[in-house]
């Protein structure tokens, strides 16, 4: 990308990232519903009251601005600017208490993405992405790593068995077969690793479009590269998203030769 | 079990936890390696060190107790008190940087689990399960949850599935099938969260003594229960283990019907 994202935008992403944090840290590992509530989950009413206070927010500073967002749905989808949130990304962690989960803030420009924020609000752990900005974990910049030894060296990253549909979980583990090991269980967690050089691959499948967008600035402006399964650019549509992400882009000829063999 | 642990051994295994906590921490995330041991990477110095470090400590307190370790052996196999210890439990959540793994300290009296220690040194979550003792979590009892609804409402928790060997996986895979969902990353983590009521299912195989001997009191105190894959107590003796942990007991039935069924 040759255009920079404007800090202000970084700023506010930042300002979206602590108020859902407020709200996910209020909800987390919490047994008790809310009373008026009473038929749904922690997890359900964090969710969706993170994204409202997002959207609120956006709509108060940005009201020209678009929004496609897990819970609430989209508005100005042909804006120039559109805020691509998923509130609570790993729900799975959430409801286990594990504090691995993420709240992902993705901003597109003329329908590329632009900014990425993954924010861990339990343990505090926020990585920034931005074109024309080194990506940073807690303000400091993150690096992918290279990878000596090729694909037999590297550590892969994925979520779950489930979301590879079909033969997907053959092909998939074609791939974890080649690598050195493969650890289960990351989320967006395992792609901000990815972008800070302690995990090398991370293959995922079934992904919708707010599970990724906030994830490409992070990891590219990072030195590395996120594609489908084929190794092209993952293209702002509708619709499922079968995901690779490297480190280092010298493991995508092999990973994609092994995904499609 | 009848017996009450000592709250000097409790308090004795708080502060093995505490150095081993300290030296997890200065490796967790370090790409450096020390200098005079360039051939090794950052945590297999992390495990060595801090099981040295917890040694050290029993020998100079204890030295009448046994001792065995993932790293440094076995020593006083036969006496009364033996610690077993696991320095870093999921080595793979810290090479990829996830603050998932933990440090285990069991403690046998009599060849019976009477002691363990849970202890996660980046986040500081630390169970505590002491025969006789509340399990804590943190300070604060910990309890296991009671599931409304049976099988199809609990949530299964495992770390990997390369860890079920043969036909195990498939076995694993009917209860995957029957539960609500399944969390796939936990380590010794997951069996914790199972003791504070987050998760109602652990399954694993291919497990140490030193992996498993340090949950059963967290979990038992904490009112669940964990068996061999045939539903009964583990036998603290040499070899491979596979384990069930059910946060509500009524669950282990039904469990042990589908791996073996």
């Amino acid at each position: 990308m040759s255009e920079t994202c404007p800090a202000e935008l970084i700023r506010f992403a930042g300002l979206l990232a602590d108020e859902a944090g407020t709200v996910a840290q209020r909800y987390f590992r919490s047994g008790v519903l809310a009373e008026d509530k009473a038929d749904e989950s922690p997890v359900t009413i964090a969710d969706r009251t993170a994204e409202a206070v997002m959207r609120e927010r956006i709509e108060k500073e940005f009201p020209e601005h678009g929004i496609i967002g897990e819970e609430h749905g989209t508005v100005r989808r042909d804006a120039d600017w559109v805020w691509v949130l998923d509130p609570i990304d790993g729900t799975k962690a959430f409801i286990t208490g594990k504090p691995l989960f993420g709240t992902l803030i993705g901003l597109l420009h003329k329908n590329r993405p632009i900014l990425g924020v993954i924010n861990q609000p339990i343990i505090h752990d926020r990585w920034i992405g931005a074109a024309g900005h080194p990506t940073t974990l807690n303000d400091i910049p993150a690096r992918t790593r290279r990878v000596d030894g090729g694909l037999a060296q590297a550590i892969l990253q994925t979520t779950s068995p489930d979301m590879f549909k079909g033969d997907k979980y053959g092909q998939f583990n074609r791939v974890v077969g080649a690598t050195k090991f493969t650890h289960w269980g990351g989320d967006c967690y395992g792609f901000g690793l990815l972008a800070a050089g302690f995990i090398d691959l991370a293959i995922e499948s079934s992904l919708q479009l707010y599970d990724w967008v906030a994830l490409a600035p992070v990891i590219e402006n990072a030195g590395g590269i996120i594609t489908d399964w084929q190794g092209r650019p993952l293209e702002v549509r509708e619709g499922s998203f079968d995901v690779i992400a490297c480190g280092d882009r010298a493991l995508l000829d092999p990973v994609v030769a092994l995904l499609n063999g």
